[in-house]
């Protein structure tokens, strides 16, 4: 199915620290990375919705739940897909699986308010509307 | 009372990221100062604790809600306070707060797993456990 | 003189890596710090100057020699001062000092070419000339 | 040749700053991993050489140049070569290119101490010591 997206990133040596693993607010990036490629697999490129669409997803809550540690060179694969879809608000879920042994290391969300580049809430610009009208627009599809 | 701390920080220029206010995945850092700073006026070093009594605070889980936009340069006051002790976890609660306009930009928590270097659970170390032994301990103390 | 700031900054759990100790690429965060209070300092407000005066310091050039590690919760004193004075650019010389011990840790310059928005290199905008014209401008002050 | 490694990665969210391009600050993270996969190309694990042969690459110094900026979602190409080996040290170069345009847009070095855990100089293991043992050991290779 198009929602889910996995993609594959290494830990980098930056992102631990002296505990001897990642340090716990590295995951957002990760998320990133797995919200934006489920977004150009969607069809939406994060760049031209902000320089022509005037379109930002604002972060406005996060959350992760820690499992196991992510250690440097780690492999791991981001699976990220779309929670929920609300007239000017976005969630995406997050699982960050370690890709040689399968174990899930963390589990997270994010939740985005769709702004204008002056952080004033919009809708989504039209043209995309359609590639969020699955089944589970407006319910959370957990 | 002793349980709250408020540290000032400063928001960095290598904080903020292209919408023009800080990346959401930089707020951890204040957090970690604010429980830092908390912890130290407790009378707990959390150097000594890693080094001589074996004893992380390993995060188990972190959440973040961002009510308005941190700012590069903006002063920024870090409220923390302990949330829930229990017998290996304990919980930290913070605000961000605009220190010019007095907003509360984020609201968060943290939950910690206290273990050992090779990562197994284990209970505070003696000496400590009296710091934690408010009336609210084991109970949601917000 | 003017021309020096020393700002204190504490070590972050965030900034260290699995070696144990600071990791390299964050000296900059540190640098950024006491260029941006040493502007401050001589009446210059980066906010200011990028949003009123369209006037941005780009990074052309960076350099740091490592000679002794930062540790978390140290306590560190960057020293911050003007390198060099051009038309269209200026440098500005780091000292990263264990505040307890007095040891110079880290130092450093960075060289910043002075450009709009758009990244075309302009001269200082010109209520901010004099500030800069010491008896070394134009030349290196080291 | 095997000497020289070319990594591509994508310019994260994160990495911006609100300028609108990659704060300089998180260049380092692009220099470690194309010498990692360099490293790793020459058949050395920069893990294992950690835990199994306590030997660590301390950055003893590192600089960049910024030629032009690297922006967010642009693909980029890190080109990575040894620069000198030396008996307790080791220097790598840099180039950061835009994969689509070809244009070089950084070129960095970090030079980097041999040490064991306790960050003493050491040589490097003797079962790798072949790997350096090019024409140009012991000279700069540029």
């Amino acid at each position: 199915l198009v929602e889910l997206n996995e993609t594959i990133v290494r830990v980098r040596y930056a992102e631990t620290d002296q505990m001897g693993f990642v340090y716990y607010g590295n995951y957002t990036a990760w998320f990133d990375i797995g919200r934006i490629e489920l977004l150009r697999q969607l069809g939406l490129n994060v760049n031209e919705l902000e320089r022509k669409d005037d379109c930002y997803f604002v972060v406005a809550e996060s959350q992760c739940k820690y499992h196991r540690p992510a250690r440097f060179d780690d492999l791991l694969c981001v699976r990220t897909r779309i929670l929920e879809v609300r007239a000017r608000t976005i969630g995406f879920a997050y699982e960050i699986m370690n890709e040689a042994t399968g174990d899930v290391l963390a589990t997270g969300y994010t939740l985005h308010v769709i702004c204008n580049k002056q952080g004033s809430p919009r809708t989504i610009p039209s043209p995309y509307h359609q590639l969020f009208e699955t089944p589970d627009t407006g319910h959370t599809s957990s």
